[in-house]
């Protein structure tokens, strides 16, 4: 949004807080109180889900949910969690048929949406579509993934998930696994792990080491990690063991995504090797990297972590709506 | 569902009834007096949207209608139920193109979608989809059709239309027509009828016969049932005569279906050998087994039955959710 | 809508108003009275988005968005307005792929969905589809554009525009520029603007003139309009410049297409031409007719004309359901 927005937003409206009228487009724009502040709303979210079920804070708002890449779990994440504060969603998901193959720019698909609603997700497939479009917007844009760029509501609900499952945040020993070269959720969570000071372990197979990019800024804040292509020596030690696919869309050699897709898989076998308590995370869907014997496992925390999702987008909404 | 399910519903709900908390899964989980219930709650459904339209009884609860396979008339048909409930629809048609193709197991969809939504419709490409999803869900599943399995509410709402068109179930002459053979829904029906003591006319190609497996059926629980070619001779002392289409997707024989699809026709001059007193009936849509110059015969039922439908998908709704 | 359609109403409502029940097809069902009662809602409408952002007005109603072709802006627009006025809506735009695709007529398909819903708004690629859909559904029908046919709504929002942007629609000049031969748009407006003695220019290449049959109409109405190649002699003395889209798939020849498509682009340096007062107007989506450089200009109409796009249709479908 630019900063003129407030004069078009409608009279009645008290508005206020931290992230009113704000947009949400990267980790970065995040400071450990901005995090607590977002994480203390969202266990409110949580609290009120879990009693009440729904409440009418965003009655009468809409969110406009464009996603330019479809995307199942992002999509009704953010409706339920539009839905669950009262308010109603406009779904947008047939972009390749309609005005933008006609030619129409993302800043004028913006700009038409925003007439419409309060609120808009984007789900864009290029790098910095997300600040383009918080550029040309008078409401808030949350980003919800711009290729392969950020997916900031990822990185929140992933550290919201860790401090609702282990009761803190500080000092933790968190292990990544599997594929960290493309997979854009470790790369956002480690940069805001480093605001907890977290030690670090990244597992991965050669060819899918941590980009430099991302391991620079840890040594740069002084954030201490070790890389590993096996998990067994950091296991025991593992608080948080963070699991990813290894994605088969971007590979363009397919015979070593098939090679490398299960050489890391946890089963009950490996459980036996971790903490009594330690959270086991994976952004799903998953294709095999975690075996569903281990689901029954307390220390399996992937399903609530998509619940945890809900509560942070719902915090997020109200937030820039200005009713948190 | 699974039996811990209760202990994740929120607390603020006071929830009760017959079907609270279950799944709908096939017509054999119910009995006369389960049938019974439900028409009961979907009579009280219909006089509810004729004198009023709407009331809020699931008010911020939300349904994920997760469509493998699309049905406008179907998905529409749920959507609508919620909405006039008062509560809100998360609809997933995409599946194609998201998650799934990732290669997600349907467990893992739908485990995902109860973190976001209270109830699931499901409609699957393969049978006995919807018993797999309900075995991982501890939310409410109903089965919205699973290939060329089941698709119960679709035959609940065939008897309910009876029930509302003749005034009662009871030893009807009910005469079923068409292709019988891939008709999920004449199978359904017969299935239901046979606690009703009906008495069966089977009209069909010699190549689309009413397969074994439910005429054994029938035999077994003691209903009669007689197989015609043609329709004739049973049309005066039947007392509903349900049409179904002769599906194009079920032939890899293209002329024969050609050959085949317009053997039945229903016509005026065919309405002249009906009782007075006949419900004519068809699942839709339609492709020329009925001629539209029957639609203003008050006999002809077929639209009344989608209005129905509604009134049935509601019913089940909301017992499920435990609020009828 | 058919005239028995009250009998089946819900009986505890009271609704009435001048377009009550009616259907929105063509742009001819309106006079100046009630274009002026048309308009009179629908700058209520605005007053209260801007004041409160959304009433109940109807709650429990439910619009059936009907899309055989695909239109983010249009669907978005309904189902916003919809939305603001506190309804539901069951979004069907995968046409292709469902019930259609089983060779269901248009007919049969409303009066489906007329058994859910209590309006539908119908997009197709037939001229004449929004007529044939009124005269099967006992509900009313809003053409939201029928092929080369009509757009009625995109008419009255464009008039609406004028009247909100120059706070008079009588005796304006008003050019309209571009593809005047296919722009549905700019001939429904031409029509429009007839009952208001309004003074045409149309500035076209001469393959893209506006059609005679709208020209005839014109000059049997007394209106007098100007055919132009070049804009800049009608420019000062314009009230209202009209830009449309010079459409690709309108052409067979796509050589053709690319010689005209910029034949006429708006800049600043145009804009120097141009009265202090006036309205430049763009149905969008634009493909570079008028620069962004313009955008910041207050005479640059198009994205809140877009935003007067929500309050015509909430006004219309509050009309319609008995309820403005």
């Amino acid at each position: 949004m630019t900063p003129s927005s407030s004069a078009h937003l409608p009279l009645g409206d008290q508005r206020s807080g931290r992230f009113y009228g704000k947009d949400i487009l990267t980790v970065a724009q995040f400071g450990r109180e901005d995090l607590e502040y977002v994480f203390g709303v969202a266990e409110a979210m949580r609290t009120m889900v879990q009693h009440i079920g729904t409440i009418d804070l965003l009655k009468g708002k809409i969110l406009a949910n464009l996603f330019y890449e479809p995307s199942t779990r992002t999509q009704s994440s953010f409706m339920a969690a539009m839905q669950r504060l009262g308010g109603s969603v406009i779904p947008i998901s047939e972009v390749r048929y309609s005005s933008v193959s006609k030619g129409e720019s993302l800043p004028d698909t913006v700009r038409t949406l925003e007439c419409y609603a309060d609120v808009i997700v984007l789900r864009h497939h290029e790098v910095g579509a997300a600040a383009q479009a918080a550029e040309a917007a008078r409401k808030p844009i949350i980003n919800a993934g711009d290729g392969p760029g950020e997916h900031p509501t990822q990185a929140l609900l992933d550290l919201f998930t860790i401090r609702e499952e282990l009761g803190r945040l500080d000092g933790l020993t968190v292990t990544m696994l599997g594929d960290l070269k493309f997979g854009r959720t470790v790369h956002s969570l480690s940069r805001l792990l480093s605001l907890f000071g977290a030690k670090l372990h990244f597992v991965s197979p050669e060819q899918l080491r941590m980009p430099a990019k991302v391991t620079d800024e840890l040594t740069a804040r002084g954030i201490s990690y070790v890389e590993h292509t096996s998990l067994s020596a950091v296991l025991p030690e593992t608080d948080v063991l963070y699991v990813t696919r290894v994605q088969k869309e971007r590979f363009e050699d397919l015979a070593l995504y098939e090679s490398l897709k299960h050489a890391f898989i946890i089963t009950p076998e490996t459980m036996k090797l971790a903490k009594p308590k330690m959270a086991l995370m994976h952004p799903l869907p998953r294709v095999g990297e975690i075996s569903t014997d281990v689901d029954a496992d307390p220390r399996a925390a992937y399903f609530r972590q998509m619940e945890y999702g809900l509560y942070v987008r719902m915090a997020l909404l109200a937030m820039v709506l200005g009713k948190a």
